[in-house]
């Protein structure tokens, strides 16, 4: 039960740790909860909010004496991270978009990818940033994964579902490689194709009238790009064998669309697109049976 | 003035036939509505919901004495269409997602671009579909494209101006070529990228379980793979030649991020991201000066 840590620690207290910390403090949380930050701006802003009890000035005097840590740092620096709780003897946990990266940066800090270690991924987000953008409702019915491995305690892999449940999350868990091949296609690989299309656009000589004509399509599809480009280089460098992989397979699928429509071949075309909108009306549905869509 | 007419011709009473007549019925419009459509049941529901004054039985019986005819038939069936315009004295102008193909069938009915003849294109729609989803208001503060060429009466496309800012619209003219090319990038080409993924991605093995961890992102992207086939399958036959050469393009750009991800270049792909963020920024100010955002 998360009521039985009295000490949590944040390490990085953006949009994702301020969110957790909030959602626990509305919650009714017994224990305390310390974080450290890079920004000390955003330290003095989430104890002005009420959302976490003590600020610390490093990890290490973060961490000494937490039951469990949770790791919110942007995905590149958590091997560097991670490296600081060789010592640390209670339970500890992330929130990086890509986990082989994880394990990896586990077994070059400890030899091993330890039993108290159970890396996750809360799938929740928004385009705002930072502790002052944090909401405690931010979890709610929204999906965690956690990628504990073998050896990974069913102790700590409990606690950890804990806590997540408390904030209103539903916990799945799955290997590592089945999360980051899972989000190199529904997460990575789309904003990938959103950038690219903006950039694209922002480059022809007319794309200020371009953008004046773009309707609700355009608006929908290209939202992502407006998400911040440091998180998500970020994203490309971690998970980047699976999106390349996945790159290269739509690309395929694109060269046979454009055959298609340059050969006048209407009956495959239109087949295609049905077959798609069929999909797509199936993962309406699902949206729908969770309130999102 | 709209009100001059005394008599408009709407041909295929779908979702943008129904609205237009919709919106002219609840903005006082003083002359009759008659329309046509193959489909018998969607004639009845308009003449049920109050939207039109008569139902005909052909494209001839629906022209016959009307001042002004609105062909909102899909794209690939404008010319046949056209062809039965020959002998109509009145304005003649269309909803077609694609323009200079009207061009072209207008070049093969009448031998020229009739001076009558005042091309359009509501930028306006939605997911639903026929008379039933039918809305006064589609066209309030969307825009409106005409394309007429040099030949084209003053009158004629000062009359069909004042139809379209009658319902709420704003009008803008540019060439066909122009607005053929604008939205190959910002409308034709965004649609196929979101058919290509959700097609791809329902191919994969596990594609239920991939649908069941998309989030928000994927959802917004991949929203207009919901868009009718037969429509779409119509807009790339129609402006396949444009879409082709942007979508060579975009390949292009894939092709350049993808070698950026493969050699971990993070600099310039974070610079990328950059570009189109501060694009795409722009475009949601826009959106927001138009309130739509």
């Amino acid at each position: 039960m998360p009521d039985g840590f009295e000490r949590i620690a944040i390490i990085g207290l953006g949009l994702i740790g301020g969110s957790l910390a909030a959602a626990l403090k509305q919650r009714g949380l017994k224990g305390s909860i310390v974080a450290f930050d890079n920004s000390a701006a955003g330290l003095a802003q989430g104890l002005g909010l009420g959302v976490i009890d003590e600020s610390a000035d490093s990890v290490a005097d973060c961490i000494a004496g937490a039951d469990i840590a949770v790791i919110c740092v942007p995905v590149l620096a958590i091997p560097a991270t991670l490296d600081q709780f060789v010592q640390f003897p209670g339970i500890i946990t992330d929130v990086g978009s890509v986990k082989s990266p994880v394990l990896a940066a586990a077994q070059s800090a400890f030899g091993c990818v330890p039993a108290n270690l159970v890396p996750g991924h809360p799938i929740a987000g928004s385009e705002k940033h930072g502790v002052t953008a944090a909401s405690g409702d931010l979890f709610v019915n929204h999906k965690v994964i956690l990628t504990p491995v073998d050896d990974t305690s069913a102790s700590a892999l409990q606690q950890v579902r804990d806590l997540w449940n408390r904030v209103g999350a539903d916990v799945v868990t799955m290997t590592a490689s089945h999360h980051d091949d899972v989000f190199a296609q529904t997460s990575h690989l789309p904003h990938l194709l959103a950038y690219a299309l903006v950039d694209m656009l922002s480059q022809q000589g007319d794309s200020l009238e371009i953008f004046e004509f773009a309707a609700g399509g355009f608006r929908d599809f290209s939202r992502i790009a407006a998400s911040d480009p440091v998180m998500w280089r970020d994203i490309f460098s971690a998970n980047g064998a699976q999106v390349v992989r996945m790159l290269d397979k739509y690309q395929a699928e694109l060269l046979e669309l454009r055959e298609l429509i340059a050969t006048g071949d209407l009956d495959k075309l239109q087949a295609i697109f049905e077959r798609a909108k069929l999909a797509r009306d199936h993962f309406s549905r699902l949206q729908a049976a969770n309130g999102s869509e």
